[in-house]
């Protein structure tokens, strides 16, 4: 494998692998061996495990951001496509059956307080993906679907936060219950 | 210092290690260490480090039910006792600088995927949790303080999940914008 394989190699097992297992749950060794790599050649790439972290989240944010591709679908009115991607984002979870959960609220929990520079990258995916809510909520906003006098900025947080507690109880329950109450309660009373 | 008092040092230690660093960004070194009792001892009074988690989070469900007593002042009106609970909440989180966040939050994250016996004592601390709340917003539906048509179980479990997505977006903003909007705009919302 050449450089930028091996690079490609060990950031694409990273994901996967700090998702699966937190970054303290994994070793340099197992990423290493995930990715079919030699151990040694992690340095080569990498200065830090921290370093490495940061690219994670990078890859994890590019890769989210595909995703929100389907919030730009005019053809839909805004609440239901703002609707239907929480509806995909539970699908993958059940089908996960609710392991791993979201890879940017763990490595919240576990790295806002030990790394500036993960929780940064953190902080700048969160914003991204607040905007991208935003930006439809404002639409539903100008087309009549909520009457709310919130700010789309702050509904768009208060959206996402209820999302991510969704996620994490329903890993503790190993259940749909938190994600469908988020689908079915805390959407329609929070975009009122 | 006796077995008894040896274990209640781990167990003391292991609270705050645990809620400051995560189960894998500790070791049992570092907690016999923060407890002043020599390693060994540990596996004398713990078979695991999981069986040793467990009763961490158990002593946490422990010190949390405590401050949930707040919730019983019934000179209070129910909405502004809920409210009053999650304020006390806030302010601890902003007087630890949006560190440590919430143990039960961390752990689930962390260890939901790995460890069933933790992850059993987190769904039954959550679902004590659940319930203390839901007394309360039902007898604020009885009081006519909340108009909804939506089962106070369910309420409970939406208002909590905005709750941990807050504090996990407060630690990665290190700020108290997610905190003040749950207090703000979900609360409101949610219990409308």
């Amino acid at each position: 494998m050449r450089g930028s394989g091996v690079r490609e190699a060990l950031v694409r097992a990273g994901v996967l692998l700090l998702h699966e297992r937190g970054f303290n749950g994994c070793g340099v060794q197992d990423i290493a061996v995930a990715a079919g790599v030699p151990k040694g050649s992690f340095y080569n790439h990498f200065p830090s495990k921290e370093a490495f972290g940061v690219e994670v989240v990078e890859r994890y944010r590019q890769e989210h951001t595909a995703r929100l591709a389907v919030l730009a679908d005019i053809s839909i009115p805004p609440l239901e496509r703002l609707h239907r991607y929480f509806r995909s984002q539970v699908d993958t979870l059940v089908e996960w059956e609710y392991r791993r959960g979201s890879l940017l609220g763990n490595l919240a929990a576990e790295m806002s307080d030990h790394s500036t520079v993960i929780r940064e990258r953190l902080a700048a995916t969160l914003s991204a993906w607040s905007r991208a809510i935003g930006h439809v909520i404002e639409q539903a906003k100008a087309a009549g679907e909520i009457s709310s006098d919130t700010a789309a900025d702050t509904l768009a947080a208060v959206l996402l936060n209820a999302w991510e507690g969704a996620v994490l109880h329903s890993r503790i329950e190993k259940s749909r219950r938190a994600l469908d109450a988020f689908l079915d309660t805390s959407f329609t009373k929070l975009l009122a």
